[in-house]
């Protein structure tokens, strides 16, 4: 019961000091939220409102479900515009269907993240490498800043990929409204230095960190109040501003989810990546904030718990929502110690839909536009791609890649196009383990590679230790290795297989141990095992091969070289002066 | 030069002796073949003259371009009857285009299989596991064997999974027609007979044991004969019974695959799954057969000669080939020493095609399908499942999910199903390798797992194995399960990370350890690594991680453990009565 209902367990400690942190957390990420969510709600190219209704039951369902203290639920940038690609695919921008294709996304990706919650899949989110990851994030960073500068020029422009959006605001950047940039401009570049200089500032007009922390997060609300005034005071609707416009007053709509098969025929794969996506960003900074306090997530459960906000979101109007990392840090750094803090966050975004509505009729498009880009392109990142060439070329490769096929194609085939190139990076890297020829060291009863070190060894007697798993993905790789060894070598008697590294042997890579062992039988050659790791051991004990193996087990590789020089004669002395490497 | 043309490597050293050899095996195998393929191409839904078509250039080409000596080239069960699949989707059979479907899955099949070859991909093929290319076999095997029956009766029926198979022969078993039937059963029996009876009758007999094998093979020609004569005989081509009829004497025809885009992207998946399952096939053969002569096989240039046979298939009228396991063994038993064997045996069949092919107009179709279901019933496995069932129930999985599936939903989804399992099962268990904490063992430098062994700890210092390289799957696994371990534990100081089964850190790995480093200095907490391998330290030392590091790298684990001890002040001399496993 408390592993499914987070809640039953920090409810229980609930006290008056923490809800006077969780209140002080709750007003800061109001604050902070009211302007976000209508922002982020426009690049999903829905009505701004849209954005204040996802931001209000999810997070009362992630407070009940959600196992992180200080993650806050809502509309996210790269989720937006996943939604914005999703939907736009299916109907026109503005009318009834792409708001239902977004309710409807909303609903399929809470579905379908409970549903792997229940199956405990949350390993699947390990597919999206971190070089992955970062470099879908630099890029949807990149596509969101662009989407938006059509806002700040006040003209229309359209695109779904890097080229067509450059392309479509060269197009008719002759029709850029003056009005407009003279609003969108300077608000980009108060909110920049909000971002990067005015906290220096405010400290050194004497004021306290923490008060001056608080005053940046009122930055962007300063922005919308000062534009909106600015629309109101010079008539600028009149003079070809965008405005957000009327904005129906109210608590969030009851709405269903469309149950068109045709319909969720066409969105369930972007419902798949946007689950995804928001479930690796969610829990990388729940991890992260957790990890400060000592405290821990379950990430199966946070499955649970972002599912369970995606399905408020449908129920209520919005659209798909995922854990913030800008807004969790804020909540985090605001002293929240509960999700009760979220819950009083919605019921302030509430009271927001309620009452605040009307004042932003008058706000310009152009204030949201300069509040996404700010925010985004803290996301790109310019200096992983060269830290990725220095470390490793493979990693390197997905990242740009990742980055490359986004910007070309779209955010959807961007994300596929990274877990291909990893997953064949990898593939192609487990294929070929690392094994090395080994002998002993001198005086010892270790057994070292024969390339690194002066070690013995004699003609007769071949050891090879795999430092690998022997799975399915290497199993012709083993035999191919060992046979080529076996061809070089006319006077071999006895091969050891050292499975010191070996934890675990799949069917395959017991069909290839017993394919090598006919035909070394097939050669007069002896096969021998040695420090086969226990559970290995068991199960291979449960097959023919260790009795149609045509030689033994043992315990350690010194025992299983020693007795096997010994049975042929040999002397198992170490010559004084042998050979680095003979074989 | 001769990596691409492994003739000039074989062709030089060609004397009388292996011309002798070479013939006498070309003459064996053309016996063998011309029955088969004439029954191959009847299961891939072509005239039984394509089956002649495809076993002649193809055979050519993989003189010339392929590294197997013994490998016999030409139309197999498996392959057929993915083929019937694929052109089934895009035409009727018996047409111009089901032809043309045909011709252009070869050509396409064969510039895949190329580029792959010339990319060194062959790794890809590992994507096969051993227990997803047996259930694929076996449960293609039964679905070719339903197929044909329909033949034995003499009905028309249809399907391409097998319940649909089924209800469709049991719809109209009430026409089968008694002289087919007649026909089709006792050519069956006696060629289960030839397969299984007849050698030790025949050696009863007194006669040697290579000439008993030699008439064997040309046990399917004895019923083709028969059953010719007994249709002339009888007419039987009045009473219902299906024959071959007038096929078209001559050399193969020059053809070209279609160029029709919308063709080629209905037929690229089926393409490309045909080119894996046949590359799979023909190197699984070719290398067993090469290792039992100590010979070797280059998997990169098997699949350049692949795609040359494909490529010449196709330009000849025929359809996708692949190194066939039965022949290949004939012709090996038989002696073959080079390619020039199967040289020769496209001699034989194209004067076959040329002469014998008026001979063949009244064989009944009964006996044709009796030669397939004799040799796919040879594929179908029933022990496998009951030995991996024992050995892996996650290889077990994933043969049952092939079979099923394959049965059910045919032989594409089939081998892609097969593939995500076994994939999905091999990451599941990648995202979480083993780990042990461990401890010394008494009186040596040795340490060992806490769990297994009666080891020497401390509280303050936690020493964690990782038994597994570090990579993007198992990095998030590995911050929670030392941060889990960490958090268990209120009085630690140091943890070590022993790094001796650590073969590789990827970025993701390496961001893990950094993030790992980071919450454990916000503990206060130092991290320590041990027996890093040369090459991972190496790269790691072009990265900040070590700088950063608060702790250092010892290169045993034992003076990682000693040092971290001394520096606290403890006595490093072990209890004489310590616990197991305390921490």
């Amino acid at each position: 019961m408390r592993r499914y209902f987070p809640i039953l367990e920090w409810g229980r400690g609930y006290s008056r000091a923490i809800l006077t942190d969780d209140l002080v957390a709750a007003v800061i990420v109001t604050i902070m939220l009211i302007p976000q969510s209508l922002a982020y709600a426009l690049l999903a190219g829905l009505p701004p409102v849209v954005g204040l209704y996802a931001s209000i039951l999810p997070l009362v369902a992630y407070a009940i479900f959600g196992t992180s203290r200080t993650l806050a639920v809502g509309p996210v940038a790269v989720i937006s515009l996943m939604t914005a690609s999703a939907a736009g695919a299916v109907a026109a921008q503005g009318t009834a269907e792409y708001l239902e294709a977004a309710i409807t996304l909303a609903f399929l990706s809470g579905i379908m993240l409970a549903v792997l919650g229940f199956l405990r899949a949350g390993f699947l989110a390990n597919l999206l490498s971190h070089p992955v990851i970062s470099g879908f994030i630099t890029a949807s960073g990149i596509l969101i800043a662009t989407s938006q500068l059509k806002h700040i020029l006040g003209i229309s422009a359209g695109g779904d990929n890097w080229p067509t959006m450059l392309a479509s605001l060269a197009a008719s950047i002759g029709e850029t409204n003056l009005w407009t940039l003279a609003v969108g401009v300077p608000a980009t570049l108060f909110l920049f230095w909000v971002r990067k200089g005015m906290k220096r500032s405010l400290l050194a007009t004497g004021m306290n960190a923490r008060a001056a922390d608080i005053a940046i997060k009122a930055g962007p609300v300063l922005a919308v109040a000062v534009t909106i005034l600015a629309a109101i005071a010079f008539n600028l609707a009149e003079k070809g501003v965008n405005l957000v416009g009327e904005i129906p007053a109210g608590l969030p709509p009851f709405a269903l989810a469309s149950t068109d098969l045709s319909l969720i025929e066409q969105l369930w794969v972007p419902a798949l990546l946007i689950s995804i996506i928001g479930f690796v960003e969610s829990v990388s900074v729940a991890q992260t904030l957790a990890a400060k306090r000592r405290q821990r997530i379950a990430p199966d459960q946070e499955l649970i718990g972002l599912g369970a906000s995606n399905i408020a979101s449908a129920f209520s109007g919005g659209y798909p929502v995922t854990g913030g990392f800008a807004r969790s840090v804020v909540n985090f750094d605001a002293g929240a110690q509960t999700p009760a803090a979220g819950a009083f966050t919605a019921v302030g975004i509430a009271l927001a839909s309620l009452f605040l509505t009307p004042l932003l009729t008058s706000l310009p498009i152009a204030t949201l536009a300069g509040v996404i880009i700010v925010a985004v392109l803290a996301l790109v990142d310019f200096k992983t791609p060269g830290q990725l060439w220095r470390y490793s070329k493979a990693d390197f490769a997905a990242h740009v890649a990742t980055i490359g096929i986004t910007l070309l194609a779209g955010v959807e085939l961007g994300v596929i196009a990274g877990v291909g190139v990893g997953l064949l990076l990898y593939l192609w890297r487990a294929s070929r383990p690392h094994a090395a020829i080994v002998g002993r060291m001198p005086e010892t009863e270790h057994f070292r590679n024969v390339e690194r070190h002066k070690v013995f060894t004699v003609p007769h007697v071949l050891s090879i230790r795999i430092d690998e798993s022997l799975t399915y993905l290497n199993a012709r790789w083993l035999e191919e290795y060992v046979l080529e060894r076996v061809a070089e070598r006319p006077e071999l008697r006895h091969v050891i297989l050292m499975a010191s590294a070996v934890n675990e042997i799949d069917a395959s890579g017991l069909e290839s141990l017993e394919a090598i062992n006919h035909r070394l039988i097939d050669g007069g050659i002896g096969l021998h095992l040695s420090e086969v790791k226990g559970p290995v051991m068991d199960r291979l004990q449960r097959t023919d091969f260790i009795e149609e193996l045509n030689g033994r087990v043992y315990l350690s590789q010194s025992r299983a070289f020693d007795e096997l020089l010994r049975d042929d004669g040999e002397d198992t002395a170490i010559p004084d002066d042998f050979p680095r490497g003979v074989i």
